[in-house]
């Protein structure tokens, strides 16, 4: 792996240098935000800091704690990243990679704003004095946004697992069980198959509140009659999926549950078969979206009607109506409308689907457990 | 509780008042920071903005999404909060906060710079013309770190549940099963016994890896000899508690086991016993550090050797030597020295205290789970 991430890193420089904000690109570059450390060495990033710095050398700053896992501890690895602990105990690790921009001769260093604090950036720039803190934008979101192979095979991986941890919750009872305690077996489940954990926190929800996508479990048990919409996903190798399904308890759902279930089934698989690469991101929420209005049920959904996945749960792109952009192949995104009639219940349906072109078959659905309205 | 919100937020208006930075105190305050807006509202923080307007209004900002669960939409609750939601759907809650102190006439704004990043800063710096941004230092923080009683009730109740589902654990088999599944079924008891869920990862390590703080649970299974050392809390309305226990497994410890536990165990006791209203923190911190540094562990801590908890899990004070100020009565922290011998293992116990005077019978030790070293 560790070619991968030299390649990565080589490829932000570029993209750095290339963009040349108006004073002309940055000498140094700072990522701090966890997830682009984790994509640009592949080391656990936790309280870490990596600088490009302006003589061609990469250096991973981590915390003091010895018990945290940089690989090496000063010196090269066989990466060409340098890594360095903060001698200082209670240091910071920006303040640090901004000490060491100017040692290495930096007289700019490029940092991301949208993830440094306002207290944290006025540190750095008092330690670093005569440096020029300029903004990084978000060329890392940006270079993680199209997976490579390898990267979508850890999500399709991630995917069997959760296909495999909700498949059997089905087969087990269910009536009389809690919330909490389903979520907590689905949980432990994805464990066993091989997950390093939970991609985010599983939510399960029974009758009245089945259909919202961020409940939180409570202790309400599971009766005959009820909507139960569980939302889960593994996360393998750093990658994290998403599904999302709604049963029915009992044997015979009501009409109401019927109906409810085929307008969202219809919406999402709308949104599904709009993902093609060049088109719009606005228009494949526009696709999912415009189903559900036109059942009546245009308030039921939050800005979003999907979104990337990767070392992120929600990452670029969006599927909201005020998205920019188009879809390109090998984008891993989920595609998840539901709707909730309060004092009901609801319906949601979520999958996770990697964009390809037509002449590949389409787009290339992770997450296999049937959509099929069930009775469990 | 919400005479206990309107208290607290009142609280903060007069401490704002006070401080009075160079400019003269800003006409407005708006808290961003998940845990600080909990203390000041009850309310569920997430996506919120916290606006203590210059009209002596207090407005919580509430993303768009319909599912989120701000009590009230738009007008005022019994708690004397104005509650409204965006209705620019992908708006930025600070942002709009910033927006609405302007209407309210503030001609200057005290943001969390601690929290807030650089490009939301700017953001609303752009909203809101002629606004003056100014820093609001941590006095939110200051104010949750003396607990009142019902506080000290809820953390109370968090670390029976951890010592209940600890309890528990320590009846099963251990030989043979795994890192990851001890830490699940742990959480699993938690949530059993009345949890909202864990505090913080559960981290559960067999042999070479017992006495890592850190440690992330793995596929290692628990053998004949081993040191098993967990840490776990439970979270309750809130508030967070941490214990952690180390233990042998098989029936005979050896010497290097029992020599190590008891110089952990005298460098807790020693932190412990250190805990007086009044102490300087960095003193409680050295009483713990002194034990291990006679024994030859000086190396093994980290940068703390113990912590407040509450509304978050690691909150002020520090306990670690270039910690500032005193404990106060009514402060609850950890006390957690480790020694991990590479190779080999090692020990950590923590234990969750409340700072209590002399007079009423000294530190008040919240979680009660044996000390001795069990073996298993």
């Amino acid at each position: 792996m560790s070619e991968v991430h030299v390649a990565r890193r080589a490829l932000l420089r570029e993209r750095c240098a290339a963009s040349a904000p108006q004073d002309g690109p940055a000498d140094a570059v700072l990522v701090t935000r966890p997830a682009n450390i984790r994509y640009l060495t592949g080391r656990p990033p936790h309280g870490s800091a990596l600088l490009l710095g302006p003589d061609g050398v990469d250096t991973l700053l981590g915390p003091a704690n010895p018990e945290t896992s940089l690989q090496h501890h000063g010196g090269s690895s066989s990466d060409d990243l340098r890594t360095d602990r903060l001698e200082n105990c209670e240091g910071d690790t920006a303040v640090a990679a901004a000490d060491l921009a100017v040692s290495a001769g930096a007289r700019s260093l490029a940092v991301e704003e949208h993830h440094i604090t306002v207290a944290r950036h006025r540190a750095m720039a008092s330690v670093a004095d005569g440096l020029h803190l300029t903004g990084l934008a978000c060329p890392v979101e940006q270079q993680r946004v199209v997976k490579d192979e390898e990267e979508i095979a850890a999500l399709r991986i991630a995917a069997e697992i959760t296909d495999q941890a909700l498949g059997e919750l089905l087969e087990s009872i269910l009536v009389g069980r809690t919330e909490r305690h389903l979520a907590l077996e689905l949980e432990r489940r994805l464990i066993d198959h091989g997950a390093e954990g939970s991609a985010f926190p599983t939510s399960v929800a029974t009758g009245r509140n089945s259909g919202l996508g961020q409940h939180r479990p409570t202790d309400r048990r599971v009766e005959e009659g009820d909507f139960l919409s569980v939302r889960l996903g593994a996360q393998y190798h750093g990658y994290r999926c998403q599904i999302g399904r709604t049963f029915v308890i009992g044997t015979a759902p009501e009409d109401w549950q019927v109906e409810l279930y085929d307008i969202v089934f219809a919406a999402q698989r709308a949104g599904r078969e709009a993902l093609t690469p060049g088109t719009a991101c606005s228009d494949v929420d526009r696709a999912t979206r415009q189903v559900l209005d036109a059942a009546g049920h245009a308030g039921a959904l939050g800005f979003v009607t999907g979104h990337g996945v990767g070392l992120e749960i929600s990452e670029d792109p969006r599927l909201s109506p005020g998205a920019m952009g188009k879809l390109d192949a090998c984008v891993p995104v989920t595609i998840e409308p539901g709707v909730h009639l309060p004092g009901q219940g609801g319906v949601r349906i979520d999958d996770t689907l990697v964009v390809r072109p037509a002449a590949d078959g389409g787009p290339e659905l992770l997450t296999i457990t049937t959509k099929e309205l069930l009775a469990l």
